[in-house]
């Protein structure tokens, strides 16, 4: 968190800012512990105020550290309020957060306050994590793992998708998780191809192959991981998809380090894929950065801006989709290290693992 | 769906537009049947068009009705390149829903397209349901009270809050739902006095009341329900604070009926508790509408506005939050009728059936 305070002291002096209003939740809870859904944070140069409604006094008063609380009824009339009582001239604000609706709203509130946009300026605030919540993603990747385990055994011919999905959601929640991190996808067969392929009510064949994605929260931070399951002795071809993601995933992560930039990581997985002649089939970046939100900065596609830092942490989930036949992909997260990286994830992702005959 | 496409004609003709685009995933899901997560949906006169990216290629292909689909690598480049295509000079927009930055974006890519933000003309776009979605409440409505009976052997004095929503959530889902509307609120004794207490690791206690607030959805429709138990005989000040939500509910349920405003319902709820010397403790409006979201237009509040009409579906949810003490909530779902509104939601908000002994 110090770091993300330096680098806000910096972002403010640097654009002549009296302050930032943040209004996405992540950044709020983010700067100053709030864990509701609805309220705005002004993080000045001295001062911080954190503004919520009625519904939400008692837990802001309990939960909110560095930031002073006030209580509005209307939202954008509360944070004119504020500002003026700062006398704040120069605003920022996320661009990609405040809505077009709320922008104007403010502007008319405040007509004499000269309105920043921010975007990349602050996208990466959150992407290195502090040991505190590098442990909190450890603990959501443990909770999921091994309620992915507890749900093994529904991981079979003549159950539905669906069942399986749900005992997994369950067991993270009896587990100490907050939830699911997303609708647990479940799809097999020929549905493995959809690549948000949510549980269904499909039932599991035989000789299928099974792509579960799933992750857990905990204190508000998530985990994210893919495994893809044969059930039955693989074929040739099953062999041959599945050894070629798991060497792209591999690559990317051997490539893995500070400095590197995000897209040759992307590139590392893609170029098996794409020598293979696959890369069509590949439609979707390598991977994301993950915690309080479950996609995050850093993106790993071919279009990614950065560079890798120490305390990242992000997916490496390469896949192939092939319409019609079903598709594998295969998900670990992974924290930067000083001198590369640790798989955070610890379910293996080795073809002999991961297949179910019985 | 054909009073809203006949909304979106006559505005499109009053406001001089050749398309709306739609961002938000209630709407596009509303208007084009997407239930994925990411895309846009083109809005015109007599051409419709859904735009995604590769991941929901086959999604959309399979979904999407009235609409043709066109893929899309970067999302506002892909936009605009339709609406180039569609030669479309005047666009209506989503203030609520475009972010700051989407619409600078869309600007820059489409310097000669005049943009105009669309605000309280289609913030009712969905509010009168049609049978098939009036439909799809009812079974989600069943759905989260069945649910509820199932957990109710956990609502008990040593039980832990989580536990109760737990297994309400996992019985949603075993039940058919795709799961809770919303992260279920259990909250009892002093907790109760948080309007929006998700369930905590606390017990419950002998003599508490505890606040459960839940909901479950069904092909992408909603429910929301409180009741307020109490874990023992009530004594006096339990009695006389329930009691007094419960005949505010009554009025407000009473007083909907077509062509009432919406704040004299919120007027009917808080004029009963205001009386009684406790209205600086319902700090919340007394509804919502719901649908293919959680809390949509109309709002039932001091601020709202509009005028009730046939087939809408709101909440009637007055409370009285005491802290230190505790709180008590009731909500129904009320769907409006030609000559005044069915309550939908079956289980008793009576006192006498919410009391737990034993």
């Amino acid at each position: 968190m110090n770091r993300a305070q330096e680098r806000l002291r910096s972002l403010l002096q640097r654009k002549k800012l009296d302050a930032i209003l943040f209004s996405s939740l992540e950044n709020i809870r983010f700067l100053c512990g709030f864990t509701g859904s609805d309220g705005a944070l002004i993080y000045g140069r001295e001062e911080r105020v954190f503004l919520s409604d009625s519904r939400y006094e008692e837990q802001a008063r309990a939960e909110v550290r560095g930031a002073v609380f006030e209580r509005y009824r209307k939202k954008n009339e509360g944070i004119a309020r504020s500002l003026r009582a700062l006398r704040v001239k120069r605003l920022g604000f996320e661009a990609s957060a405040l809505t077009w609706e709320t922008f104007q709203n403010l502007k008319a509130h405040l007509p004499r306050v000269t309105l920043v946009p921010l975007a990349a300026e602050i996208s990466g605030l959150r992407a290195c994590k502090d040991p505190e919540e590098i442990e909190r993603i450890r603990r959501a990747i443990q909770i999921a793992s091994e309620s992915f385990l507890d749900a093994l055994s529904r991981l079979k011919p003549g159950v539905q998708e669906k069942t399986a999905g749900d005992l997994l959601e369950f067991r993270m929640k009896r587990r100490g998780g907050e939830g699911p991190s997303f609708p647990t996808i479940v799809a097999s067969g020929p549905r493995a191809a959809l690549p948000h392929g949510k549980a269904s009510d499909k039932r599991m064949e035989k000789g299928e192959m099974v792509v579960v994605d799933f992750g857990a929260r905990y204190q508000g931070y998530h985990s994210d991981e893919t495994k893809t399951m044969i059930l039955g002795r693989p074929d040739a071809r099953q062999k041959k998809i599945y050894d070629l993601v798991r060497k792209a995933q591999e690559r990317a992560i051997r490539a893995t380090r500070p400095g590197v930039g995000v897209r040759s990581i992307d590139r590392a997985a893609r170029e098996v894929i794409s020598r293979a002649g696959y890369g069509q089939f590949f439609g979707h970046g390598t991977g994301h950065g993950i915690g309080l939100a479950v996609h995050e900065y850093p993106t790993l596609s071919p279009r990614g801006s950065g560079r890798v830092e120490p305390g990242m942490i992000f997916s490496v989930e390469p896949g192939i989709y092939l319409p019609g036949w079903g598709g594998v992909r295969l998900e670990d997260l992974v924290l930067v290290t000083d001198r590369g990286c640790e798989v955070l994830t610890y379910l293996s992702k080795d073809l002999k693992d991961n297949v179910l005959k019985g």
